[in-house]
């Protein structure tokens, strides 16, 4: 028999988990209906936000060889993450910002400062070895190593308590016609994820797609790639791979990001977030809700609606701008966007939905912006 | 037990089928390694061209509410299409162009004029009924009505001998934020294709994804949420949906058209192709090759490479050109290239892909158009 | 001598005018900076709004060639448009919805319903005879018709008292390389344009860029480029012409449409606005703001602050919304945000601004849609 | 009276100086019209092949913030870039590659090696100091130190004997709304220029516009803006600002490069060419003709067609590839592709063009590159 979930009912069946496993969430609440005052069970989005430890780091790139600040001891970056208010844990990368040398330090640092280790991401990516290609590499030795620097990921999570494998596939792609054999291309990348997931059984791996940038097209470049691999593993048993949605990644793939998340959750998938914001198509990692406010009115709808559980993640790039204030200043947009819908109601915005009116939710917008 | 592919051989099970169904196309050809002379059997893509016949149509547009040419009765616009040398099927809508009222004088006209009826579209998104949606809509009775074209589409199919009903999900979608339950939309839609699959199981389903235009935003937009519903529905049991992959739509998408044809194949998804180009973001369906040249030529290169024993379907809009010889140019397009492949050698060019050298990839370049 | 303004003091130039010609809209108004409060003169952007008659019309296109609505006797579009509350001008094509035959007839339904002719626009596009280029026709005959066209155009302007010609070049450019003489077709639009400015010299001649579409490539796609065309014009001594900047379309052309304000205004060039808004790269013509929130807030403070006192033009696409409904509830959306900006007021994000802090820049945002 | 050019013979003017300053490159050839033999000067694009010294360095950049390859020495890169056949000028950023410290031995290993200095390009992107803009820094400081570092670039390439100023104002814009003074930035950033281009009167200052990246918006956009720029300029009596145009970001500004070049040329202002390629939306530099191969052809036929007689600049970015291979290949393929022009023959092309058929140019295009 088949033990796939039967995808209709996927988003209900993750609102049952969450409504077991995090009964402190729930509250009851007073929802007026026209005249009427009903008592309803709601699903209220936690806001545990997290954020990476590299958004504190130098910032380097190609238009800026030497970086916008200098380099810190990682527990001077974790003292500097403690200071925000409202943050709750942090993300790092295996082995340039947490490794088997360090994770004893890791670890005080975030036991002192009360941050919870959120997901570690092996680098796939942010090496010279991985340019053409670490989990799909087309040279096994490559590809070996890129699995093995996974499974060791996977034991730093372990020992730092993180429950979240990050794989960002920035390199498992190539960049010019006629130089690529796509099939085994497909084939190593395919195996490589079951291999690591297999490891990780205890972890969400969470596969983070991006179309490009790194390597100029990559194989992960969108949600629906992801799950067609996902489906694909499942039926080699393999159940702890899912999604993380990195909001500007999404957006360059053209995604509007509220109906990717329900897409996601209609297979039981989304793991995890990375949240930010995208001016044009250059990748910046701004600000949440800085550019693309009200396409993140209606994602924090949805995802309180498809009753996600996770961590908002923030991944942001700051470069010129002080690394606490950003992330501090993301953690207030979120919030106060969350809060004009808790004041507007989530049972008013979803009558409008059912609505189906574009009449209709112009006079929501503007309500929601009043 | 799960009755699923085991995915990593799809491309090999997949040249298995051609190889049985259609030995036909297997050539003994004598390949050159290095200074060996050896025996290969290869498969030859067959160039087994078809178009449209709205491609003959009056081309009415939002530009252009009058139509560039007059329009002309179907049996006129069979023989104009029987022109074309090369070509060998025609395409239909129903019931714009076939319907219950005209199929034993389309079946006439075609077998007059030795044309193969190849596929039929049931029209769903080119009628203001649409406007909101057709398999996917939030109006319960839209929906049916849409479904119930699907079958009708395929009883005409049925009696025409077309082996593919085209699901082009061009009004599955929305306009605007925050006017549309996702979860029911995507609910809605997969029981749908699921409903008209089973009704339609002697026929293959080729969905033509697009990510956009008329609706702005559409839920089948690329060809991996293509893959992810089709997985789905094979967990249901249902196994005759796959892909038609229209060239100007991947494109759209930001697809590389070739590996995408990879990566269909990899479900063994891949039932039809709709060939044309795009010069900017407008989709006009413009002659193969007249733009994305090189694209075009790896293309051919991995059509022949998985196997593909499909049709060579043409998806034009002439505007102000002569349909017939529009879609003559575009067989003539395609033929070059593909006597360009033969000529450098379909094993020479896979040896230089086997190297993953971009500086080998452009002596091959140099050598494909000297 | 050189004539041509002193371009970095154009934009104030631009206001000096406008507070000439528009006493009336000058406001004074009590300013707190800090403790203190001072008195300053402000210009306040006039929230004049007009419409295009043909949005009142079937919608037909590609994918509804029979239409969404039922076409319309002139009159009766007019009527309808008057029940908008708020709506003072109308615009027209010429001669397909006003035209030597009916233009008594308008222009007693215009003084009727005390609606005022704000813009003609000559049908350029929307026929098959400029399939291959009007303007810039590379045919000399279909070059004259259509500057012809533009100069009776002209005329049924100064007959209803209409100040604005509107050129939109939907078709001034190619389709596929190796076509086009490029130098002959710049040469010819760029003389047609001169010859039709020359006719229209009592008229303000707004050219509406397009990046595309229904040509796959126009040379006036952009706004940087329309301003080269205006700089060479005004070296001739013709200088009424300027630019109408229709907000999709500038989105299409990847500009940030408050910048592209400025830097238009710069030129003394910004005549006339086309409102709506764009959801993915379809050119659906959807309420203003109702995507692109945050930059139409930043566009009203611009406007205002460059002096714009020319007509807020709705250019909308309802298909199956009621047409005035539409424009009604576009109307409103704009009139809420500009509330939203006096509240907060323009001096204080004035001081936002000149911060030049993109952490300021958030604390405004919120404060916004508080 | 005004001195500006008449533009509709600019191009002509253009051709004239080649004709003067080039003799050496006119031959006298047999052109068939018709049936008459005729004899006609054309000017042949000299194929002098030039790069940028910055190609064989390491590569940083964010993904490798440890770049793909150790540094060198100047002298060594120079001796590096000598290996390359057909290479006969380089190029260098001012002060990162030459500077006050370094020019002698520049110069000495310049004259060793028979190669020619180009191009100085000031670095105004490539440090945090330059974060927040240069030349059109709000910080009045800051925009003083990029001018200065302009004028100091200005007396290296006179050292030199270079003769083109190269401008890539990669930081000259914003990257959110609402934290920027559009008019007080185009006013600094003009009025930089001119300064800068007043100092360098004897040289070429050439604009390298791109859409955006580094910062997220960047007000030198596109060749149009570029363009107004120019003309604004030649009011102000500044005569020698041109355009440099690097393919890649003529693609990202979703130009068809060709008609772009028609386009500057029409103002006598292009100056410079970066060739390279793109292949989705990341800007890594990639062999020419690599991805947009039918494009560099019509590119080719242009080039030829309006007299450029510049450098053709190669600007590579060959991470894993060895830097050397790479230039070289890239030379290989844009002679190979002018051999194919060469042989099917410019009037031969020039005929198609002018028949404006897209039925003709297919044909063209199947003789290109059988």
């Amino acid at each position: 028999m088949c033990s796939l979930n039967t995808y209709p009912s996927a988003e209900i069946s993750q609102g049952i988990y969450s409504k077991i496993m995090k009964m402190q969430y729930l509250l009851i609440r007073k929802i007026y209906i026209g005249a009427f005052v009903i008592l309803e069970m709601v699903y209220n989005l936690e806001l545990r936000f997290s954020t990476g430890i590299w958004v504190f780091g130098p910032g380097v790139e190609r238009f800026a060889p030497a970086g916008y600040k200098p380099a810190k001891d990682i527990v001077k970056l974790i003292e500097e993450a403690s200071t925000v208010a409202g943050l709750l844990g942090l993300e790092f990368h295996y082995p340039t910002e947490v490794n088997e040398g360090n994770v004893r330090v890791v670890k005080d640092a975030l036991s002192t400062t009360k941050l919870k280790a959120v997901a570690i991401a092996p680098v796939l990516s942010q090496e010279a070895q991985w340019a053409r290609g670490a989990l799909s590499a087309l040279d096994e030795d490559t590809r070996r190593r890129a699995v093995e620097r996974c499974k060791k990921a996977t034991d730093i999570a372990r020992e730092l308590g993180a429950e979240i494998l990050i794989i960002w596939p920035g390199r498992e792609g190539f960049d010019f016609p006629f130089t690529t054999d796509y099939q085994k291309l497909w084939n190593n990348y395919v195996n490589s994820i079951k291999e690591v997931s297999e490891y990780a059984h205890d972890l969400k791996v969470a596969i983070e797609y991006k179309p490009e940038d790194p390597s100029s097209y990559l194989i992960h470049g969108s949600a629906g790639r992801v799950l067609a691999t996902i489906l694909e593993l499942r039926q080699y048993g393999v159940r702890n791979v899912g999604i993380n949605v990195e909001f500007a990644h999404a957006k360059l793939a053209r995604e509007w990001v509220p109906e990717t998340i329900v897409l996601i959750s209609r297979y039981n998938a989304l793991y995890h977030l990375h949240l930010n914001d995208i001016f044009t198509h250059v990748d910046l990692d701004l600000f949440p809700a800085s550019v693309n406010l009200l396409e993140y009115l209606e994602l924090l709808y949805w995802l309180n609606k498809v009753g996600y559980s996770g961590w908002l993640g923030l991944d942001l790039f700051p470069r010129y701008l002080n690394a606490a204030e950003m992330v501090q200043q993301s953690i207030e947009n979120i919030k106060t966007l969350y809060a004009k819908l808790e004041k507007v109601g989530w049972s008013k915005i979803e009558e409008v939905i059912k609505k189906n009116s574009p009449i209709e939710a112009q006079k929501l917008i503007r309500e929601l912006i009043i």
